[in-house]
């Protein structure tokens, strides 16, 4: 399938590993903080840096794309073989707010190496694994021969995916045309762990409401009137309380309507995996797990929909005690979704079951927010398949499957483009995304510059093969 | 019954009213506002007025209490006759907070006169009540010919009512037996309206407390681990959702045991009362009434327990979203006691009912604070008999009967001296305690005059009666 031996790649990698990191780390010292307003022209900075970076790696496009928030990074570098496919990589320049006194152990713009790993801010997350596509596709052309990539090459690096991508959706509507590819490769996710390579082949998407329940037009007396007119905080918990039927299952009549339920294979391929149930619920700071029943915990959080409170509120929550019946409570819910799951059908089922099961005398408002849609890639998906040999070869370990629970900006490609999801990343659990200390294991990243330089032909390859 | 005729009562209150109502408005230009550090010298000022006009009046004791908070005062006229039953009237000095910009169309510490109106903070609730005994005394004195009352009568003035009364139940202890009454005559309630005289039989109890449910030690990712682990804030709107059964009943195990049911005859009273569904909703600020299966508003408020949220919280409650698994959620729950319930036994009950709901994975505390008991004085207690008569005597018009949905310190009172309550209110619900433009109407206010000129000789008679 390759059309060099793959030392040739290993050895290119390693004669150009010092000039790589040396720029990684010149990126990684620009505090790219799209949260944080003093930290805009740091931002700007990141999406300049990353664009001449990448005119340097040789993409004869690369250009900062205004938003109305943070600019993004469009390149692209077309391929002489006009039948080649089209592929967008996506990440993003900006990074989580840090300071040295939330814990960490040196300044988090000052990257620093200690033995294999590389810590700064931005290091896994994400950084390092945008970057690694630059020695990645020059190490492809160096050991291919090639002059351009195996396939049309296109970069979309966003500056305020840390921010909730407020912007994306509709950047990507309005380029539509130029972002237009037959697969998109996002590099903004992790691996299972060091030993056990993966790739992850969906994310959860999200539906998000809040829903305020009205009762008296201002706090009353519980003494002088309780028991005799609704009260609103029982009520936003009678609702709550109804979102799960005994099996825990969501309620709503309609939310599980047109759902991808789990193949046989998939569910034997999630329980490959090496997973602690002890180790996990330490990660998720909890004593004991709870989800639908008939399904495992990698199923309930990757493959099945949640119904989650997110915050509640009504009355009086201060020290002591207040004798009211709140005039008003709230509660924040969101979804997550799986395939076949509609944001919209799943906000006209929710808003139905509110409305059904708010009593006379509460007034109900429920508003939508954040919608995400969920995306997933069949296993035998000839892009997901190219994906994996390319892993393969670079991991020289079988590769196993994983799913995000989380929700994404890919969802917004998938849907605009029209075009499968690779997730393509090296990062794992300990990396700290968002904590202090953030690193990238330095032989993983490189095996992700690896996976890059084989990714291009092995699509290429697949997609033939597909025709 | 009565040693003279009434008409001699209401033409010597009618001669000594003008000096009356100027003693009452220089007493309301104190603003012994309890809730308020900066007038705490107030507090004390009232109380030390109060106490040197007890004197004046005629009690050979009139003392000021000392408590950890705002002072207390305690006056005593024992009657010469030493058969004579033994009266304690409970009031407060202290008033609400008020100030002119909260919507007051006058002063509130400037009491003025609007026709039958005497407005200022305090008119109602409670001075206007608690003063209304001091020309009732004179009156019952001068025209039954007496120089001590028919009653040994003690009055016992609170500072710290409008405060929750921290102290109360301390002080009644430590003074138990200077404090000791066959009755306590309560004047600080209301009646049903201008139009139809009540006496209140009755006050609520409460039990409060607040739960807490700890789940993931840090709020976590819902989308890492949405479905997969017990969220705190799901399983407090359980834990409230569990709260009443389909037909409005608390369905905590234990809740009714040994609760004294109204009778028929009290249904019947209860019914006879021209009661306005649509004015009382307005006044619960509420469109529609909702309570316990087979009763009545009137029965759900006055005389039927309630389990009631006053406040719930948890997760993220501002602007936008946030998408986390909140590590914490609590409720704060009040819940309204009738005759026969036990405050003990009720936290007894909730804690049980709680421990077993809780999920495993889910840790929770539970504290109770406030706890009253509740009040009631039967129908036919000679007592409260003596006082129906007392005030049929003043309003000339049948005396209909009515309780009280809130709780108050008359419950210490009443357990701590083994001794009956009796509710002796003139204020009517448009007198706006707590509000803006408090006031209490005048022929009301010397109705309460009257009430208590007849009240010693009818308790005096009463008393004999039973005996």
């Amino acid at each position: 399938m390759s059309e060099t031996p793959d030392s040739a790649v290993r050895t290119y990698i390693e004669n150009h590993r010092a000039a790589f990191l040396d720029d990684l780390v010149e990126w990684l010292r620009i505090p790219s903080v799209s949260a944080q307003p003093e930290h805009a022209t740091d931002v700007r900075r990141s999406a300049d840096w990353l664009a001449a970076k990448l005119r340097e790696t040789g993409f004869p496009v690369a250009e900062v794309w205004e938003t109305p928030g943070a600019p993004a990074v469009f390149a692209e570098w077309p391929s002489e073989d006009p039948d080649a496919p089209t592929v967008l990589v996506y990440g993003h320049h900006d990074v989580q707010p840090a300071a040295r006194e939330d814990g960490w152990h040196s300044e988090p713009f000052e990257p620093v190496i200690r033995g294999n790993r590389l810590h700064a801010r931005g290091a896994a997350d994400d950084k390092g694994q945008v970057f690694f596509h630059t020695l990645g596709v020059r190490a492809h052309l160096a050991t291919t021969g090639r002059s351009t990539p195996a396939v049309h090459l296109k970069m979309i690096v966003e500056g305020e995916e840390e921010s909730g991508s407020p912007h994306f959706r509709a950047l990507v509507e309005e380029h539509a045309e130029r972002l237009a590819a037959d697969a998109v490769v996002v590099s903004d996710t992790g691996m299972w762990s060091e030993d056990t390579p993966t790739v992850c082949t969906g994310m959860r998407g999200l539906a998000e409401c809040e829903i305020r329940l009205y009762g008296p037009d201002q706090d009353i007396h519980s003494g002088s009137f309780g028991g005799a007119v609704p009260n609103p905080a029982i009520e936003i918990a009678r609702l709550v309380a109804a979102l799960h039927d005994e099996h825990a299952r969501v309620a709503i009549p309609g939310f599980y309507d047109g759902i991808v339920e789990l193949t046989d294979r998939e569910r034997e391929l999630f329980a490959e995996l090496p997973f602690d149930e002890e180790r996990w619920l330490r990660t998720a700071r909890s004593t004991a797990a709870h989800g639908e029943a008939g399904h495992t915990t990698l199923e309930r959080v990757w493959a099945r929909p949640t119904a989650e409170v997110n915050g509640i509120g009504g009355g009086y929550q201060g020290a002591g005690s207040k004798t009211i019946i709140p005039s008003l409570a709230m509660v924040k819910l969101s979804f997550r979704l799986v395939a076949g799951q509609d944001p919209d059908h799943i906000a006209k089922a929710v808003t139905a079951w509110a409305a059904e099961r708010v009593p006379a005398g509460i007034r109900h408002e429920i508003t939508f927010s954040g919608a995400t849609r969920p995306c997933l890639t069949p296993l035998d998906h000839p892009a997901l398949r190219s994906l994996v040999r390319a892993m393969g070869r670079a991991f020289q370990q079988p590769i196993r499957y994983t799913r995000e629970g989380g929700s994404g900006p890919a969802a917004d490609l998938q849907e605009v483009l029209d075009a499968p999801v690779l997730f393509l990343g090296i990062s794992v659990p300990s990396d700290g995304w968002h904590a202090p200390d953030e690193k990238v294991e330095l032989d993983l990243l490189l095996k992700g510059v690896e996976t890059s330089a084989y990714l291009w032909s092995e699509l290429a390859a697949g997609s033939h093969e597909a025709h």
